[in-house]
């Protein structure tokens, strides 16, 4: 029996539908053309040879503060997993008690992203590594440094051998970058209501809140925020129709500086929309505090439209379904320093 | 039948011991005279009501930067779980990257101390946990804030009337502090290779192991370090028989500071000797980075010894054999701030 036959015998033995079912079911068919949940598990590490063992040392380096300079800076200082894979601030304190120019991206999810950081400027999460561990105004750390630390803890040293046996020289930059991205792209947030809903369950979702979506759609909001992650592929200039005030920052051209070219003025990487409740504050500038005035600062920057009050609530209402389960993260032991690890240089 | 009838019975039975056995018996009672084992489970919450929340809480507070003006420092920055619960700095650096007094001291076992703080200044986890949020140097707080700001997150607001069901106003500093120190109670490192001697595990130690707790006894290191935590609870002058050099700070008085006695000038309480494998820098300086220099600036200022190096070297390896089973700590997922939470102040 053909699909439309089934259907048909449906409805005649059903009687017409409900008109809050046809709405719920186009609501929810209309979302899965756009968007799709965050799977169940992180994505597999079948390709991957001794994972086991990188994942441990991935971990191990995420958490580890002799990375940085001053053996005080962390991954997780910036990307902290207890906070959402973010920090607290405006834009990340770094080495110095120096101010970065951009707001901590989160981590959680970031294996979903079509590039990493504000201006896409590292192609995946290994690239994206070894860019805070040298930044000044971050971990100010040279990769010759890098590895001189790692290579003076024997229990580093070890596991390395072990995670990478085919290589006489394993504690490499690019190794350290590529155990720490692994790490990272095991930090993924299923099962938010929102993947319920696109999994079809139909409570998972409150009225206000589906309200929210369908007006997350039609008003266009989609036309970035789309994908598993409602963002982190596309490129756009932060103000497509309205150019913000307080929330640019003037000398941020944003892609500008990665590629040179006069149309990448002030267009930063779309992000992600995951999470969204846990990581205030907002925009790359984190000017923004608060996600209401987020949404209504981007509906009139983006597309032009000025949103009621009803409006705001109802797509923030959506947004807070975003908030998938935060990854359990055992938090690792790390090796003494031997008298050949260089010392802190604050 | 009596304990030396036996004791006799067994003698003629085996006849006369070897020496070694003999030997071995005498350190292990000697041993068991001065020392005791770190206890297999953490103190009992058994007098705590709401145990599991208070302690659920306190792991929160302990990770939670938020407690710190910049919303940068947690208690976990300068007492890492993942380092043995120190940092890796000579003394701890703090808020607006400014350099404190003293090297931190380790968290772990610190529930068997007698006081806490270099000088003693606490007589307990509670009150110690309230110095470093207060500290112009570290993390630069008020309590007021600190209430205003954990009263702003729902979250916190459950917890703290879940764990306190009997006040009207549990958000308190001195719940705040409680709750942490329940938390830090329970990092302990039990199952050292000291501690299975001490259980009768007669492999538990090498030769160059015992050795070197023989001359730790013998030369008297144990006036200051005995104990379950082989310190922790006197107080002694650094520099009993020999000032030492730049070990010493010369504007750190140490608990005449507290007293104002002058017999307290450059007395400090004995630190513990407890992980002392993994929390290299030593002394409240933080001046010594390897702890063979460390055992022989103590071995010298305290009881005016000149060690040879292989008297060093045997100290050295039973002092390694204090390095316990590190506590396992799942990384807690911290509330989102609200936009009553006061903003962080770098």
């Amino acid at each position: 029996m053909k699909k439309f036959e089934l259907a048909f015998i449906f409805l005649i033995t059903m009687g017409p539908l409900s008109t809050a079912a046809v709405t719920e079911d186009t609501l929810l068919s209309q979302a899965r053309d756009i968007f799709s949940p965050i799977p169940a598990t992180p994505p597999s590490m079948l390709g991957v040879t001794h994972a086991a063992e990188k994942l441990e040392l991935g971990k191990m380096l995420y958490f580890e503060p002799r990375l940085s300079a001053s053996h005080l800076i962390s991954c997780n200082t910036c990307h902290n997993v207890g906070l959402a894979g973010a920090d607290l601030q405006e834009t990340s304190v770094g080495h110095s008690w120096k101010k970065g120019p951009r707001n901590a991206p989160t981590v959680l999810n970031a294996v979903f992203n079509s590039s990493q950081f504000w201006d896409g400027r590292a192609k995946n999460l290994t690239e994206q590594a070894k860019g805070p561990i040298q930044a000044a105004v971050e971990m100010n750390n040279k990769p010759e440094k890098v590895i001189e630390t790692v290579q003076s803890m024997p229990d580093y040293v070890n596991r390395f051998a072990a995670a990478y046996p085919e290589s006489a020289n394993p504690v490499t930059f690019d190794n350290i970058a590529e155990t720490i991205a692994l790490f990272e792209s095991q930090l993924i947030t299923p099962d938010a209501p929102f993947d319920r809903f696109l999994k079809g369950d139909g409570k998972a979702l409150t009225d206000a809140e589906r309200s929210g979506l369908a007006l997350f759609m039609d008003s266009n909001c989609v036309s970035c925020h789309n994908g598993m992650n409602l963002g982190g592929k596309a490129f756009f200039r932060f103000g497509v129709q309205v150019k913000p005030a307080a929330e640019l920052l003037a000398d941020d051209t944003g892609r500008f500086k990665v590629t040179g070219k006069e149309g990448d003025k002030f267009v930063f990487r779309v992000p992600t929309l995951r999470n969204i409740g846990l990581t205030a504050p907002y925009f790359h500038s984190g000017k923004t505090w608060n996600l209401a005035d987020a949404t209504r600062i981007m509906a009139k920057s983006q597309l032009d439209l000025d949103l009621t009050p009803p409006e705001v609530q109802h797509l923030e209402s959506f947004l807070l379904t975003l908030t998938g389960k935060q990854p359990e993260v055992i938090h690792p032991l790390l090796p003494a320093s031997t008298p050949k690890t260089p010392r802190p240089e604050l």
